[in-house]
């Protein structure tokens, strides 16, 4: 009884300083109450109502991109995600357009009144970066890319974040900790699934660290569902979980012609995949 | 081209390899496309209505799991869960009432018109148990112990198997096939969380798991939203994630009090938050 | 600066009863601080001189298991293992000889006098075992099937206990304590790999379980290199390095063609690398 | 039999594929079958000496690191390391003394005839960094940080590439081929721990990635005891066997006042301890 006494005593004070510790923190909804919302050209990310970001893997083409983004249009869609930059783990692989694919992005979004979501993984690339792009993307290979972090957080285009590939929630609470502390405070989070065992697929989406990521920050957060999974299969019953289970929002990829993309092609929709995944999640009231 | 062209040969020969080993599998859907649906007393489980499977973690008196049981029974719900035989880390950790608390929850479901469902350890217990509990629960831990799966194989009792903790998915299908091929068809899976780096949550919830065993097999799924999260606080948003993404049932446990209860105390509902978890789970229409 | 004070109170307060609770435990070095010594036939494992456990993983006849020993038996090795009971994946895997396997082993091990390691499974095999083996093996699988411990407490036959699939260090060390709580202090611990996201190696060697397992506890510990690597060509160069960070031993298996081994033959030795194995071992002053 | 050959056929085309694809990267030992030697001044890395580099995990002040540098050469040290640009989890730990940490390992090494490791994080950093190290190191979080590895690998100057936190084998070896492919033969790579479920220790020291990277690359292979154990007194054992794997060399952080330290106190050694930490490595012949 006295050590149990002792225990409960403990306890109360390890949860006390870690509540302290979190509460310091600018992300800490103890520190902001209320909800952060990200204006995008008008779409409130963050607002209460749950919103679909989607685009290719890769931009290959300004064709490419215009098809996916007229599809999105026709939805109501207006957040188009495109790779510019792309991360790849072998030097032989693709590695993206660069500046000339954040000028695609750019062109198709203008001509359809969308706003644009690309990711930049150098430093001295997010300035150039706000003439192109309406939100920064920091992936998850950078989530602990500190002077990144640092540089994004320096100006005022918002970012979205991404769990990092084995990153407790805590550093990644962290790594956003970096941005805010810099003076940016337009900033999403999104869930893209950790690094496990199983191999059934890509990675495993924690859908936990949604309720765990709005309770404890008053940030935006989103679920990429196809960097989670791998697996064209179970985009659209993930997408259902990550709505129902409270995010703001859903990350996928769509591609005119997965089979021929340059990257990621057995994970990405075609068009009328796509068509069908919106319609599908709105015929389940999830979605509206 | 030449090597590209090998690539889709080898590829496509893989997916035909695994596809052909798991034809082959009596749990497979592609032995058996439709449904199996496991009927308790009338409650059919896998008919394509989702059900809940509550309880208490440790059965520890007959007022305690009879007040817990009164509660479900408020709610229309019939399926009653509570631990007799209970696996510990440690040998001086409380280890359940045994046979007594079989008999304690036999005794409440039959007066209230209940199905029991409980965890047996030894193979030696499994005919005994089959006069008390409608359902032999099979422990994450014991997902690999291939003396009680054939044992539980082959009597006709069905069967609720855990995926252990840090079984692949591939392991827990073979895991289930012990107990088909022993004779038994009677069987519910139960995706349970699986452990990671990750420590914001007891296990990880694996949601990806639940459409994944829908279509590789042919069986009820069901998630144990208690040990996946071991956070009272995500019970219901990870509850209504699972009914979202098509589980065919979710389980979580509820203690008249948590504080002091035997075991596992931080991640139990009280009967006024089970009453409210039962509400909201309906309220946003997941939940019939 | 009070913080700062707060924390060291905490964090010394967190060891403290950390400290507690292992000293109590019938495992724990506090408790006893000499070495245990397991004596098989005079070789007294854990008396500092190091000691290799070989064998077939699976018994297959008579003919395999003496062919194995006599080449054992050469090199002055007498600690034969040898699978009887199976623990398999799929229900279609060769499931073991059982308890011919077991009299194939006695018979061999008296003729050439040598002891017997084998795994049992299921707790009512425990007492008819120990007509026919020195150590009871307990796998990984069911490190933590209590019954089973339990049952191997209750007798005096000697106990080698593997670490589970991902158990951590703690978890193994309690379950040892079931076995030492019931009245069997003849145990030996065994590290044979944990499972991660990596799959270069079946299972990842936590060679840093070994000195830690011998500083918090008293038992004898080995390392598995066959299962930990899964690797023909790694296991010489890991039980070089479980010899030099302080292992009692190395267990690894050997049989007289793996070619056509009836399980695991991508990782077994064949009698001239087995020849090689040792001498090398000996070569490099590791392994006396 | 049908199947079972289709099996064979199937694996060896599965192992030629993997095979080729290794052979095409510049770090394969099957493109270059000899050992690379990296020569810092006069000790040449990888030439079958194996070596040891130590030094503060931060530098902090002249006098703490001239006090490690001359312990060092007191046992004939002469590979000095010490962070200036730290990755911190938090933007409120401390980040090191950026430029000025490097001209005090610099000033130091100069005075003592030594070598000097350092990691840098941003690629404009890199052009600066060699006039002050003979090493640049990236770190576990940058390991796909590509641009860096793209202007690391585009000097001359040698790099030691740690393994990320959560990188298989294959991508490490892919991360190190981006500094070859792009003209730096001098790499060194690290292998630090990985990210797993067990908290006995910071991370998992995979001690089988030694061998696999020796038979796979011909690159020199380190392993950080520091980083991967995160204990004190895990640092000579862990030592031992990385020695005993045939590592190249073993890396590790000492301090003159590890209570003190500005930057993971817990697991440096002090003066004495470094000492005794050499001479025991010596004693067993581990280390000449």
């Amino acid at each position: 009884t006295m050590q149990h006494l002792f225990k409960q005593i403990f306890q109360a004070s390890l949860e006390l300083q870690e509540d302290d510790n979190r509460k310091a923190l600018l992300v800490s909804r103890k520190k902001k109450p209320e909800d952060t919302i990200v204006d995008l050209k008008g779409e409130k990310v963050g607002d209460g109502q749950q919103r679909l970001i989607m685009g290719p893997c890769s931009v290959e083409s300004y064709e490419q991109v215009y098809e996916v983004a007229s599809a999105m249009k026709e939805q109501g869609l207006n957040l188009l995600r495109g790779g510019a930059f792309k991360p790849r783990s072998s030097p032989y692989d693709f590695q993206g357009l660069g500046k000339e694919g954040l000028e695609i992005l750019r062109r198709t979004a203008d001509e359809l009144d969308m706003s644009v979501i690309s990711e930049i993984m150098n430093p001295k690339d997010v300035e150039m970066a706000a003439d192109y792009v309406d939100v920064i993307q920091i992936g998850a290979r950078n989530m602990q890319n500190f002077d990144l972090l640092k540089e994004a957080g320096s100006h005022q285009t918002p970012v979205l974040l991404k769990r990092g590939l084995s990153a407790t929630i805590d550093e990644f609470m962290k790594a956003a900790e970096y941005v805010l502390a810099n003076g940016n405070n337009n900033l999403i989070l999104c869930e893209r699934g950790i690094r496990t065992y199983e191999k059934a697929t890509r990675n495993t989406l924690d859908i936990s660290a949604v309720p765990i990521l709005k309770k404890e920050t008053h940030l935006p957060v989103f679920v990429d569902v196809t960097h989670s999974t791998g697996r064209r299969d179970l985009l659209e019953p993930t997408a259902k979980a990550a709505l129902a289970i409270g995010a703001d929002g859903v990350m996928a990829e769509v591609h005119p012609d997965p089979a021929v993309a340059l990257s990621d092609s057995a994970q990405q929709m075609d068009i009328d995949q796509f068509h069908s995944f919106v319609k599908n999640l709105r015929d389940t009231g999830l979605y509206k």
